[in-house]
């Protein structure tokens, strides 16, 4: 850290590192106890500086979660394929890997004391709304038409994911290949139940599986 | 509340008083308002008596959320039906209209500053637990055999009904009944995808509707 303490950096630049450097104590520790002084001797400021780059703790704190979100969101960007299924398949492989790698960090933003902030919920509500919005951009190319009950299976399908992915990481009874295909499956088939495809008659059929 | 004043009543009965007064004022403000004072009051009885019951403010608040919870499982509990997709079409039902007359205790318990409470978010587990459990009982009915992955999806499918439940109360856009469709269908279909049944290529046959 000594080389950082000695750097100058313009303020776009000192803002970011100051928030990047607290997104990756936030690996190591909840958000409550990520303070202020501990970033400032990190960074090689003052605590008087940081605050002039926020605020206050929560103002910091907010910058932080921001960050980890819109990391995430990068991360999960749809890349432009001729098959929607594939796309599907690697935005949730990204998904997956991204929880894992950030375990510590998205778990205990999302399940932690965070998720009781309404700021910070408000984040992450945004950031749901964005991965819904991507993934009915997605819809129509597997003919499925946008209609309300669509919507809230989409939003219903992040949850899910979300859930699925958290309740893996804490105990793994299936490979990271058969996570990614329950979460990818389990849109069309949520998408199906939404335009009211009746999948209970053919519950039959899996009984020799 | 006058009446309520003057009565006497044995330790359990006074305890369970107090807890539901606090339930009900849960009906109209967030937890983190209700003041002890405040249940003391209508109660009738002394601050330090409240205290004696519980020995602080969190412990009364976590006594509340355990009966709401308990509440909400007893509203839900599944009767024995021949039929298991009308139980599941019952209990749903019963889900939604619980969670509709109790819509500000309800989401503000699971998405305000109680969900960031390490004993709270406890409770809210152990009650989704036991909700995935119910519903894993009942799915050898419909021919499905209980893997790791239909474990994770009906974890998942408890946070994708939450989801859903809680964003139509939100923005209504479809009936009751439609929700209650769309919870209900939900399950087979995420069910068969945990199984591995791939809804994608059936997929075509809905571009007509």
């Amino acid at each position: 850290m000594d080389a950082v303490k000695r750097t100058r950096l313009d303020p776009a630049q000192r803002r970011a590192q100051l928030i990047d450097l607290g997104a990756r104590m936030l690996a190591e520790r909840p958000l409550e106890q990520i303070s202020v002084e501990d970033i400032a001797d990190q960074a090689g400021v003052s605590r008087g500086l940081l605050f002039h780059y926020f605020a206050s703790k929560s103002e910091f704190h907010l910058a932080i979660v921001r960050h980890s979100s819109e990391q995430m969101l990068q991360r999960t960007e749809p890349s432009e394929s001729d098959d929607p299924m594939l796309t599907l398949r690697s935005v949730l492989a990204s998904y997956v890997d991204y929880v894992t790698e950030n375990r510590n960090t998205y778990v205990s933003l999302l399940r932690g004391t965070a998720s009781g902030d309404p700021q910070m919920r408000e984040v992450f509500e945004q950031t749901r709304d964005i991965m819904a919005k991507r993934t009915l951009d997605q819809l129509p190319k597997i003919g499925l038409t946008r209609t309300p009950q669509v919507e809230l299976a989409v939003r219903g399908w992040i949850a899910f994911v979300e859930e699925a992915t958290i309740s893996w990481l804490r105990a793994p009874a299936i490979t990271r290949e058969e996570l990614i295909d329950l979460t990818v499956q389990s849109l069309p088939a949520l998408a199906l139940a939404a335009v009211g495809f009746d999948a209970g008659p053919d519950l039959g059929l899996l009984q020799s599986n």
